[in-house]
This record gives structure tokens, C-alpha cells and sequence, in this order.
């Protein structure tokens, strides 16, 4: 795709919200542990999809792109368009380094997966996530920037731990 | 896997649920075609998911595995271990030719495709399809098998098409 749609200024000063380079890696990996909520096999199943990382030009394809400031990478997101739908996408990964974690960066990351996605026509945006407590704060982020529980699977990940699945109506400003 | 687990008799007299083999591939072809409630992309999405078929091994494959029984293969599923989940599959796609509709192949099928899940250590089998009309057919019958509608993403095909989600837990008998 046009890259120059891509390379755009974040919503805060100083911020670049650019795709992917391989360079980004190690920063990806270290915010994944970092974290404390994923598990090593979350975290290798994220890796796995880094690593297989090609760049954002079809639609169905794993979009990676990380949120930089003061010179370094703050946050990453991975997304595409939903196979089988006309506008439907699908929020696959969402982190912030804890070091960077309510300055607003996951906020700002998010903005910019909506700019793109209904810059390509998408119209919704959809993810899953786990019940625990781990990620009572991932819900409550969610829940803030517009996101609806529009499902549930008890017990889906493990014994006690559900799987929830949020939506957004990207029309909804 | 042990194929001489697979190779079982399925329910009914004179019924085998064997794995796919290449040669099932026109059969399927002309399944989906002949029920006339797929749209062309999906039964594309289809057999690129059964010309990219290798054998049963691992938990996280694609399993394919058809129903046969008077020389044909009247129906076919395509279901997997649900990754980052400990016991949850997933069905992604279950067909009955059209002239063995209501004759119990499809239960037949979900049967026999519970069976393999559980002896593998599942516990619960999700599946995804459509909540327009030309789908109450199906899902009256996976209501029937057990199946609990656990969500809804209002629009999600395309307009006026929304995604319905399922979901047994295979202790419930």
C-alpha cells in the first residue's frame, strides 16, 4: 500500500505510529514479557506471527505496526480484515511497553488501527480477549475506547478463564 | 494419528467417517455447490482449506473427514484444536449434500466429529455461521446437536448479516 498514507504522526507530539521493520523485533519481544499478563506460549504464537511478518499491502494480511517515541517502540499492533466479510476487521495483538502504559499510547495505537482500517472501507472492528483478572485493565481499555462485549465462551482458554469477544462500530465516533 | 481410530463405522448400518483423501475433492466441490447456501467466496475459501489438506497429526491441523456410505461421500467437516486454548476446538465447516439432508448424515457427522475431539482431550467445540434466513436450517441443527448461541457481531458478513457464535461443552451428552 502507499506507505506515505502510513508514515503519519500519532495524535501526540513527537509520537510516529509507523509499520513494522524487522529492527522492531527485539522491542516487540521484550514489551510481550515485559507485560506480565501473556503466557510464553501467547508470547511465542505472537513471535511466530512477527516473524512472519510481510508488508501491509492486501487487506487479509497480518497488518503490524508499532507506536515509536523517544526513540524507542512503546507499543505494537497486529490486525487485519476478516476473511469472508465485507468490512469486518479483527484486532489480533495489542501491547504497550509497562514502562509507557497509561500515558496514553495504547489510546493513541488504537486511534490510528481505526484511521487505517476505515481508510480501506472497514467498518467494525472486533477482538477477542481473556476474562481473568490479568486483563481486567485490557477490558477496561477496551471498554473505554468504544468497545462492546458482544460475546462470551466460558471456560475457552482454560479451565476459568473465558473468552470474551468485544466489537466496535467504527462509525460511532 | 492412529488411523485405525478414524477408520470406525459411523452410527448408521453401512455409513464409514473416514478421513478425506484426495480423490473427495470433486465430491466436496459439488456438495457445497449443490446445497446453494454458500456464497462463491466461501466455497472458494473452502476448498483452498481442503486443497491445502495433509493428514490428521497434529492437534492444531486442519482435520477433513467425510461421511460415505451408499459409494459417495454424502457430507464432509473441517474442524481444529483452537489454539492458546487447552480443550477448545473449532468446527469451520460442515456439509450434507443436499439429497441426504434429513436423512441424520449431519448428525451423524457431528457425532462422530465429537468423538474424535474428546478422545484427543477436548472439551468444547465453537463454530461461527450466519444468522440470515437461508441459514435457519442449520441452525435449528446445531441447536438440536447441543449447541448454545454464546454470541452475536451485529453486521458481520455484511449488512443485515450478522455472526452467530456456538458453542457445546462435549461433556454434556
Amino acid at each position: 500500500m502507499d506507505l506515505g498514507a502510513i508514515h503519519q504522526t500519532a495524535d501526540r507530539v513527537g509520537m510516529i505510529f509507523r509499520e513494522f521493520a524487522p529492527d522492531d523485533r527485539s522491542a516487540i519481544d521484550e514489551m510481550l514479557r515485559a507485560c506480565g499478563v501473556f503466557t510464553d506460549e501467547e508470547i511465542r504464537v505472537a513471535l511466530e506471527i512477527v516473524d512472519a511478518w510481510s508488508p501491509f499491502e492486501q487487506d487479509e494480511d497480518y497488518a503490524i505496526f508499532v507506536l515509536e517515541g523517544d526513540g524507542r517502540v512503546q507499543g505494537y499492533v497486529c490486525f487485519s480484515k476478516t476473511p469472508l466479510t465485507t468490512s469486518t476487521w479483527h484486532l489480533y495483538w495489542i501491547c504497550v511497553h509497562p514502562e509507557y502504559q497509561g500515558t496514553g499510547a495504547g489510546r493513541a495505537l488504537m486511534h490510528q488501527v481505526e484511521a487505517v482500517i476505515r481508510s480501506r472501507g472497514g467498518e467494525r472492528l472486533a477482538l477477542e480477549t481473556s476474562g481473568q483478572p490479568r486483563f481486567d485493565r485490557t477490558r477496561r481499555f477496551y471498554r473505554s475506547a468504544g468497545f462492546r462485549e458482544v460475546g462470551r465462551i466460558k471456560d475457552f482458554y482454560k479451565t476459568g478463564d473465558d473468552c470474551l469477544t468485544f466489537c466496535k462500530e467504527l462509525d460511532e465516533r
